[in-house]
């Protein structure tokens, strides 16, 4: 087993496995992990089929994948908390270490991460992934590889909601989107103590499954008026679901926090009209770049509107530690498998929102090129 | 002079002087205020011509004004930091100090807020105004009462720059706006320390007044290209003014607090291409309420968007010290004076933005009817 | 009804109960609580057999109690969160809500506070007790009065834990002294998702209780040898510790915060020993005034030691809702039970740690004067 | 010139200069200095005489001094922001940039920091040091190169005052001890914008220079009287201030921050007592590792007390920010200067405090081994 199968968009729509070499060590500090799980995300599609996420632009071929899990296969000699053999979730941004943003605590802006599967930087589909040491985060014994995939998703939620969001305990949520994302940052926020958390969405079998896995209350927005202005159906669309909820602008029954995981226009209109007097709204989900928002909102109600991208310090761990003690359970959002030679389907089947059996998606799984050894 | 001449808005474009009855203390706690100066705000104005600001309608009449200082005229016994005969500036909100917002130090949110001249409450424009007790700040000697009516559109600026913003020494700011709301947050952030302060505005001779009065280096954008679509202009005038002025997205030369007093669309859009990754956008001027922003730079930046309502505990006591320290200088700020019985004149004048002899208007002041003891 | 029976601290050791007026409503803000629960706290102990607490000293005969709980009797017109006959917690601290402590977020300050049984102000252990409106917080039908006059201490843990100690999931906790403070502090973090709690005690059975009731680990603190100096005991304490539960300096295994709710000056030492690098201390057990403490500890690990008073803005919200979810149980807490005749009893029982049949106290309460209409 | 003059302590007490090899890049990320000021720090002499501070001994002999400025001599290929030639402040601290303090933004508790001059590592009192590009900051062309040494002092300064501190414009500040680090909080507090700094020593001279440079307010301890008890003195010190300087315990006289840089146990209870409710004292002066403190004051006035160690993210950049715009004037400071071979003398005054000559030292510089291309 000396080669080195790798999952690569050769250019936009057009994908194939290659027989890339084996990488070693480049420091002390690296490890080398043989990949066993790996998560599609919709950034993944959204290279595969556009080639393009705003500035960053595919050159070059780039192995695809960045939300994996695997087993330590070498260690350099000053990586402690790790050896072979080891299971682990990988955290797929390698950062400086040493500019301004890296030394205040927030690497995620580093300008020279290198984050798996942004171009032009590989990602994790391929038999091994050479990462620095303090970025891979062994998992207890009780989570499985699949548990190590989802990490990287939750770790986002966990950003957003925690971190951004400074969500405590006996705080409310409302989340627009039931996507990965939207269920994982209700899953965090149910994991911190909320005392109340809403769902949003305009599938109702996405709102069923928030139900059930968040234990979310649910709203599915009324339908615009004909020719009704975008901006004043979000504000009927706010006032309706305060109404049906018993929300208000201010005190118990107020929405503390809420947080955008659809990236939809009214979505990000609405929550300004629903969040309470004071509140903060952080932006995670992707969508339409260009969105009209009522500016009145924001200052008469002096919010704060923060935009979350990717995870910083602590987010895995908190991430692992919070399903690892069972306050949030990953496993019902894995609706999908495939063995490597079927990451495409895979892909394909993520870009539809459900199989060929018409299954819907949350996440569809890619297990490591050998699956031989498969143990979670 | 038993009676309490008052400058009311009679309805939409209709005030008149009317001889009201001289209020009395309604608590131990509260104080009368003979009224000096009082400053004139674009708010005042729009109640004038418009009738009504967002959610808040004139109903009824109402005494215009909230920019005010006078001298204690009477105290009520549990009053300790004020005698009558002192001179004070009026902090024009009264809160219930026992809400939830009261309650955890944002107390400009409370509900109950009594603000003067916003509907239904009665302004300050009259010879005698009641408040609370806590709400009046004595005036240092040297500070004329015209700094003290200036104190209410100063800490606005201070609650912007230097509480939402948390701007502190050594770092750098853009203002959008050079009315007298900008002006006085490129003031404050001169006086916290600035590295370098930013002046933008479309009219030159705002800018040159800028910058000799905040040492502001400026920016006047060029002009939009025929059918550019809005925000791709925006993109472009902020790279053209990063490229002008020497700002990066990161490290020393970038940007770390932009403040928007303009309300424009247009500098809302290059507010957030401007400032650094990382960075905060402070929105504190009220403008066309829908505005069309670049969802991705919130997110690729991981910005901080604030809204900016008044202002909060501690503003009046800073704004008043770095006045008296000499750090801000309000003087060259008051453009236009009229006596009391010319009031309609100085609305006139702010809403025309100049006086009938060509100056543009900064800031007019109105003197309280009792000009015979102005002591400025 | 129509007196006011108040037990009363007449001189140092010397109560008896008096046969006051009925207090009435002294504004519209006001409500009158007929006070059904109160519980005993080690300070109202203290002004009985001292009667001072530092610079608080009994000079006139004051009302004793402060935790209490009761049904509103009467409410002024401007109360509209509750109405006669709904129960109650009471909050005992009245601030002006107009000084810079109260509009700054941290009323626990206000100079001019109106406290409950600190002099010279009386407490609420009388059939009547008048409060401002803002200060009653209504029980969920599910929460019994005598959890309602338990709010009071866990307002206190509140406050220590999740406001001073800033702690939250999936952080780490040790709480020095097993008393009623001591376990509301464990509690309070059990309910926040602590992943860790560690209660330390010189007193086995509280070990035991503590071990039970908050899921915590135990240390029970090896004996100083003779002769040894205090702080070299403390130190060889702290390393014990950590040696027997595998605590480290850092890492997943640190402990992020310590609470010492015991005021021993050892336990203080040891905590400064135990907690992580970059940790928080924080003192919320009164003791020895005058404590040695490692100076080069707090330095090389940069340590944060604050002092805890009372409670400041959303502790009660947050303690009614904890317990009202089911997070923090009260119940076995109250460890003894006394009418209002037998309120001395309750105090001689409080101060020797144990009733004449031997048991522990944790908490004791005394009901109001009134018990034929008990409904908790 | 190839070979490497260095000072070194090869034993308690025991100094020689030896010829090392000069040191060479180890990574394309170092920089090679040549070191051309040096100041002498007080821990410099405390390895001098005492070969230990706390758990740091000396076990193998070190070069001392940590206090540098240089010429870059060799620099790695990614290093880009200076070039041979340029003139440097040197950070003397490097960390692992991936262990959780370095993410987190409190890289100056990273358990594996190489510290220059702290056993077992090497310091800067060498013709050449080698270090990684990150840790060496340019310094402006009208900065000179003592002024590059004194860089590391006041970023101390920066971080008690700035960081730790929270000290932000128009507040107030007491200094205890005005030896070179309490001098530089006050130059800190002053470029902040202190409203009052107030300086604290037993020596007439030194509060006299501190008034000078800082403009302080100073005050001199009262003596004790004969068998008071420390702590009783104290208190009777802090009161004895307050009357004398017009300190209150709240609103506008109240000290809002304490900074003990004197280490001395009296200092740090007049602090306690000193500062306003609800403030902060840090701890920046190391002395008697054990003090005893009034517990009573930090509950009652709910203080925060915070220990100080070395300098995090941003302190040499507004260090050399605040010295550049010309709000800190570093050259008061340099008392005494010698030249590399006279580098015994220099630790031999620091540690008497005056030259033989009767000058009070506050900072000596030694000069680099090639003393001929000296240009500051």
């Amino acid at each position: 087993m000396s080669d080195n199968p790798s999952f690569v968009l050769q250019s936009v729509g057009n994908v194939s496995i290659e027989h890339r070499p084996i990488p070693d060590l480049s420091s002390d500090n690296d490890v080398i992990v043989e990949v066993k799980k790996t998560g599609i995300c919709g950034s993944d599609v959204h290279y595969l089929v556009h080639g393009r996420i705003g500035d960053f632009v595919l050159k070059n071929p780039m192995v695809l994948g960045h939300e994996s899990s695997g087993v330590i296969s070498k260690a350099g000699s000053k990586v402690k908390h790790v050896k072979p053999g080891d299971r682990v979730a990988i955290e797929p941004g390698a950062t400086c270490g040493s500019c301004t943003h890296c030394k205040s605590g927030r690497y995620n802006l580093c300008p020279d991460i290198v984050f798996a599967a942004t171009p032009p930087y590989d990602g994790t589909l391929a038999r091994y992934y050479r990462v620095h040491g303090s970025l891979v985060y062994p998992l207890p014994d009780h989570l499985s590889l699949e548990d190590g995939a989802m990490m990287e998703p939750l770790s986002v939620g966990v950003h957003s909601v925690s971190h951004l969001g400074s969500f405590r305990t006996n705080q409310s949520i409302a989340v627009f989107g039931c996507g990965p994302v939207g269920l994982l940052c209700m899953a965090v926020a149910r994991a911190l103590g909320a005392s109340r958390i809403i769902a949003v969405d305009i599938v109702p079998s996405r709102l069923e499954f928030a139900k059930k896995y968040a234990g979310a209350e649910t709203y599915q927005p009324i339908p615009p008026s004909e020719n009704e202005p975008r901006i004043q159906y979000s504000r009927r669309n706010a006032e309706n679901m305060k109404k049906v909820l018993g929300i208000e602008d201010r005190g118990s029954t107020a929405i503390d926090l809420v947080v955008d995981a659809s990236g939809a226009e009214v979505s990000i209109q609405t929550a300004l009209y629903l969040v309470k007097v004071g509140g903060t709204v952080v932006q995670v989900g992707m969508g339409n770049p260009n969105v009209t928002i009522d500016l009145g909102m924001i200052m008469v109600k002096e919010l704060v509107f923060k935009g979350s991208f990717r995870y910083g310090p602590g987010a895995y761990a908190l991430a692992i530690a919070l399903v690892s003690q069972g306050k949030i359970d990953l496993k019902p959002l894995v609706t999908h498998r495939y063995p490597f030679t079927d990451a495409l389907v895979a892909f394909n089947t993520t870009r539809a929102g459900k199989s060929e059996d018409g299954k819907g998606v949350i996440k569809a799984i890619i297990s490591g090129p050998d699956v031989s050894v498969e143990a979670s």
